[in-house]
């Protein structure tokens, strides 16, 4: 059994005093810190980043990772997308399975508000295929199509998708570490300006800056005298990276597929699940994510996030995103999958502080571009 | 243990005509076929790409590939800089050894010569450290610093280094898939002009287009029905990204530790090795591979190339760069690791027609950028 015992995440937001590097260095050490381990009993690092070669023309951040600790262990750097960090994370799972490492650290970061919104635009949307490129679509766009095609088919109105970011400010008002703090109504959301018709701003989460770590171990005595939680499960799927050649657009069937493995491997139902982190990059995508996983029916989204039991004070069985989600807590893309699994690592050992939800099981949704990656991962008390 | 039960490569070399997806389906494709696979037997797809993003602003090739072929199996996106290929094969080994895969597909992939010179080594650049890239520097630039180093400690001169061009181009006119077929003697390095004193043109590999599949599996059953050969060691090693923090100029560090371990695993010493595939993005690399596998002393490099020994056709126990190398058969970044790899495959399942080398062991060394990255693959007949 593979263990997660520690974590630890820099701020999220537009912190224009940090490199790259200076967030990648603080989350590090910071990991290190927490779990009282000296970078000697690390046998490797994963490194979750999508746009730090498209960006600053930085590649190869392995062996800067390398100069800035002075070692010589294996150290890799992943790209999936905005599933970049879950994926290191997986990576990382499987590389001390093999045999070929006891403890991993597993960072993801991004680095995104230092550049025009010109640049950034361009950056991210390299995640959708070249041909949606070429139509000059964007993230909010191809979201937007997703939306469209959700409201239709099951009849629900904005206001249905705007409960979900009105639930994220409220989670974001409780973690010190989230980009937006503040909580933001309903009618807020409603009313702010469209980006993409039906998606509004406060439906989409923000450009960040932001670097998370994990650690991970296989050994039991050194799981068992640091604050842990169990890795059950860590699965993946892929799927067209084009919308256009998907089975249809009112869902995120990777997300499905990814699920179910995950499920299967961890012996577990959805409803076993007591908290979640899911990946809101716009509202409409959690509610997909609420759908795919299988905590609701298809369709029932739009109804059920109106209710708001998966809030923070419910008393339902299941609280989703309640580091503020990629909403509130801010999206710096290769650190978000990190983030969540750290979220949900905070709650399963009771450190959760302001947000502290009862729980003994908890999962991460964390999806590349529109759906062309999902990893799910499923940790237990 | 894990065997490599198939192998395809593209042409290397200007391939106007064909996108960087054509040439990751044409690799794909082949690998099935010459394995007689078909995609449904393959459980996970592990890609080496290290410019996509920043040369034509492609990223999340991951879910492209699942586009391309119909699939929804875990697919991933790893960057090493010039590493990334055997990088993506040690990470796709690790997949198998815990057991979240029997067969996987592997694929070294780059697209370089469809921008300007100026485009592309801007690219390059991406993998040394942000420093060196503000002071103006270029891969030819640091390796001739290398270069200049040795020559001045061990007192070689230039034309001990055109011997590496001159062995390689021969191999290179050995190979139907190398991007350069014909020979160049030592007078006609020498004669080349300079990109960066001491390096000459005909010491520095081209810039290429070109991808290279292979294909591993723990299925004993199905190795033992195809021609393959075994995985005995998969080793990576870092170092600092900048020169300036390494020990010494004169030697790739990583490289040597990187074979420390990989030797320990495989049970091997240099001199069993009869075949081997090194990284001589420019000639003095190959020196360094040769003293840092322990083929060679330190320092004796420059004297024995000019023996050409690890020329083919020589009676001596270890032939060197059947391929061409990367000086001459080519260097699409990404896909030169699994070119690597795929050669000593060849070598070790007698199919590398017209170069045949009697072997039993053989091995690849991989490096990212200036030394910061290192990958040692052992191979058994």
């Amino acid at each position: 059994m593979i263990s997660v015992i520690g974590y630890h995440t820099t701020k999220f937001g537009e912190l224009w005093d940090k490199s790259f590097f200076n967030l990648i260095e603080e989350a590090i050490q910071g990991a290190l810190k927490k779990t009282s381990l000296e970078i000697e009993q690390v046998d490797a690092i994963f490194l979750g980043n999508m746009l730090s070669g498209v960006l600053d023309n930085n590649l190869h951040s392995s062996a800067k990772i390398a100069e800035i600790l002075g070692i010589h262990i294996p150290i890799f750097r992943v790209e999936n997308a905005c599933a970049s960090g879950s994926v290191a994370f997986h990576l990382a799972k499987q590389y001390i399975e093999a045999g070929s490492a006891k403890t991993v650290l597993v960072i993801g970061a991004e680095k995104m508000t230092d550049y025009s919104p010109e640049e950034t635009a361009k950056g991210l949307i390299s995640a959708a295929s070249g041909e949606e490129q070429e139509a000059g679509l964007t993230f909010p766009g191809l979201y937007a199509m997703m939306a469209r095609s959700y409201l239709s088919n099951y009849r629900y109105t904005e206001k249905n998708l705007a409960y979900v970011s009105h639930k994220n400010h409220f989670h974001g008002s409780l973690n010190e570490n989230a980009q937006f703090q503040r909580q933001v109504s309903v009618e807020q959301v409603l009313r702010s300006s469209y980006v993409a018709d039906p998606l509004k701003v406060l439906d989409c989460s923000p450009i960040s800056d932001g670097a998370s770590a994990v650690i991970i171990t296989s050994d039991t005595i050194l799981a068992k005298h640091k604050k842990s939680c169990s890795v059950l499960a860590s699965e993946v799927a892929t799927d067209s990276i084009s919308l256009k050649h998907r089975k249809s657009l009112d869902e995120i069937y990777s997300t499905k597929l990814a699920a179910q493995k995950a499920f299967t491997k961890a012996k577990l139902k959805p409803q076993d699940i007591n908290v979640a982190e899911l990946h809101d990059c716009f509202s409409i995508a959690e509610l997909f994510a609420m759908e795919g996983i299988g905590f609701w029916k298809k369709g029932e989204g739009g109804k059920r996030i109106t209710e708001l039991s998966t809030m923070f004070g419910s008393k339902s069985n299941l609280i989703v995103n309640t580091s503020g989600g990629l909403k509130a807590a801010g999206h710096p893309v290769g650190a978000t999958g990190i983030k969540q699994i750290g979220e949900i690592y905070l709650q399963l050992t009771g450190q959760a502080t302001g947000r502290q939800v009862k729980a003994t099981y908890g999962l991460a949704q964390n999806v590349g571009g529109s759906g062309g990656t999902s990893v799910i991962t499923i940790l237990s008390a």
